[in-house]
């Protein structure tokens, strides 16, 4: 089954909105709901993020890829297995996807659809945190996809749950959804002055995992030529015709 | 393997009526169990209800497609992969399902079958809520069941645990439910008077989906043909002769 | 793969060891636990249940079918998946795990091997709460086991995951579990003389299911014949040469 | 697909560092947030680190085996799927990655990278519970990897979050991890007087398991000829030409 580019397209928009819906929506309703502190919120906002990536990487994977995430999107790229002509279009979807995102949910709380954070994130710890997730997630994503692909979903949606808990910043671990977050003042958001750390040190983690995932399984990605089966597969070698 | 029309309708009830004992009844437990705040009680019933849509999809679906929901249904309708003479078959033992369920769960609790909620949820903000996630659990549905079957049962299970926390309204997203729920003055309830609102949004956001999946992914459904293998293998694609 | 019977036996006692030693051991961590209230407790209960299950029938369901449950083995000879004479045997080495698993556990928590509980569970709503636990249970162990059998690991663990919550016993569901929980005087416990109405009621639940299940999905089980593929698969109708 | 020793070394490093990241790591988030408690911290705790196995495992597994432990690996020796000059590389890899490990995570919440740690963890209960939960632990991986491979990611995830509850220890189960904690003075710590005795008790479960499952289920490992199907399928029966 092979999708048009603006059906996949779609399908990164919506689907990084719902993932955006669910970093911050479950933030909000953590927050609001009597008896709730800070613990018990963030259990609540990794199940919900979790188990979101579960069924958009699920139902979306075959489609675009569901990469929902800048990161992984440029790792394609460099990997050979997206063409770098639509790099900036599933980019430039995403990021509007996670922005939309953050509108809805405010919206479904009753809230106005945009408010800049005021949640402070930085220090050279936080940069660590963002560049070790981002490198975990990356060597999760590109290795499964490789070597196991029917597991990615799972993968993934397990991977976030455990670093949401093992890095100090949570593991935004995506730059689409830290912008997206830097418009929510709640639970989930970080101010935008700590975006361009973030972003930063998430490609580097990012950057670091390609060049790894290079040497450890330079296999069954495509390499300019056709799509590898694994790659077929898992969606993310698909081109069109130009 | 085919089941008659009258097995899949004894699917659809018996397992819309354990969908319903896990919301109602994780409630009911949760607000008994000294310590449970709302929101750890919300955590209880997420888990409860996410849980509870895994085992039944896993064990009905390939028997009637283990909808469990009108929405759905009505989406299969839409879609064609459901002829529409059975549509209104499956809605009943659904809503009866339902209704049943909660019978069995008040007597299991000690309380009595029915009792009217008393539980206000309205408004714009809720109206919206519902529509977001109805379309969201139909987007992931119908495009799972079309591209990857086998991960149906979790991706629906998933999505409601996500969404449960990302919607202001706890994402009932299912009529049958819905209408169960205003007859239980507990936890999961819903007032009567709420009701139409709420299965109005459900209805207009099933229908956004279905029209955006018919752009997304028109292929491997059965139009008015022979069932897809796809459908066949999800069970929703089954038609007996006349 | 087939297993002779006596290594089916031993699969059948370590895993129901396995099993009562995630019941009871869960419950007393978490009483130990500062911090711990009953609503939390019940929650680190049942993740701890849900997730052995899991284990355990992934593991062992090709060897013994991971019955863990003399309420599926008498189901399995109802059905004629499994032949009579072996049903006493498969219960027994279940009865010996649990009391064995609690045996364990004890000592791991530096407790006497037995305590005789001293937890009343009693009247009717408890008694309806097991039944219907019970015919839940073998309806979507019996019909998964059908029609998904890779499926069934995750459907039972998620089952019970439920049912712990939407039954007001917390759904024991399982006579030979039952019986090792009389031995523990900790959170999972059941006074003794609760214990022949808690089995009466599984025993009436899971018939109740039999023969449902009889008329829903008669297919793929063997009847008095060669075992089916889906049940050998499952490993529910080996049977040795006698 | 093959993968090079030098690979699978760096596979078994990298995995086992981001597991006891996922150990340490949430412990230290646990117990730093407002409002955890040792249970909730626990749970917390538990979630992580079965998600973090889930993750690695379904990543890591095709390419060395993804054993993580010392155990694991010197189970596979004596069952003849690994080869004895492997086993030492693997266990050194493992070891470092684990201490890797605390280091970066350590640095991610703003830690020095190492401090002993003072957390008291001794007696006979504490060394059963180390027994029985390698025993569990190794007796599940090596039956699952023989008769279902593609189920081992999610019951090695599945079993470690019930053993952290039903075991009085919460299952260190790993000589590599038990090394790794001794060198964090948080939550997940050891003292480091008390390793010996936990990784003496690792390796008697870790042996009588291998025992059992050498009785229980002999068939598919390789007994020094080829691989057979089901080890080179799961990683654990790839040997290079030496």
């Amino acid at each position: 089954m092979t999708f048009s580019l603006s059906r996949r397209l779609a399908a990164e928009f919506l689907a990084t909105a719902f993932l955006v819906a669910a970093v911050v929506g479950s933030g909000i309703m953590g927050e609001r709901l009597a008896g709730s502190n800070a613990s018990l919120c963030l259990l609540e906002n990794t199940i919900a993020t979790g188990a979101a990536l579960v069924a958009l990487i699920l139902a979306f994977g075959p489609v675009s890829g569901a990469h929902l995430n800048p990161a992984v999107t440029l790792a394609g790229g460099l990997s050979g297995a997206m063409p770098w002509q639509v790099v900036p279009q599933y980019i430039l979807a995403q990021v509007l996807g996670g922005i939309a995102g953050v509108a809805v949910t405010h919206m479904m709380f009753g809230l106005p659809a945009f408010a800049v954070s005021q949640h402070v994130r930085s220090g050279p710890a936080q940069f660590l945190s963002e560049c070790v997730a981002t490198f975990g997630l990356l060597a999760v994503i590109e290795v499964c996809s490789r070597v196991r692909p029917e597991g990615v979903p799972y993968a993934v949606g397990a991977y976030i749950t455990a670093a949401y808990w093992f890095s100090a910043s949570t593991a935004f671990a995506n730059p689409a959804v830290t912008i997206a977050r830097s418009l929510s003042n709640t639970f989930a958001g970080i101010r935008p002055p700590d975006v361009p750390m973030f972003v930063t040190a998430q490609l580097l983690g990012g950057l670091a995992a390609a060049l790894f995932i290079r040497w450890l399984a330079p296999g069954p990605k495509r390499r300019g030529g056709s799509p590898s089966p694994l790659a077929t597969l898992h969606g993310m070698g698909e081109v069109e015709a130009p």
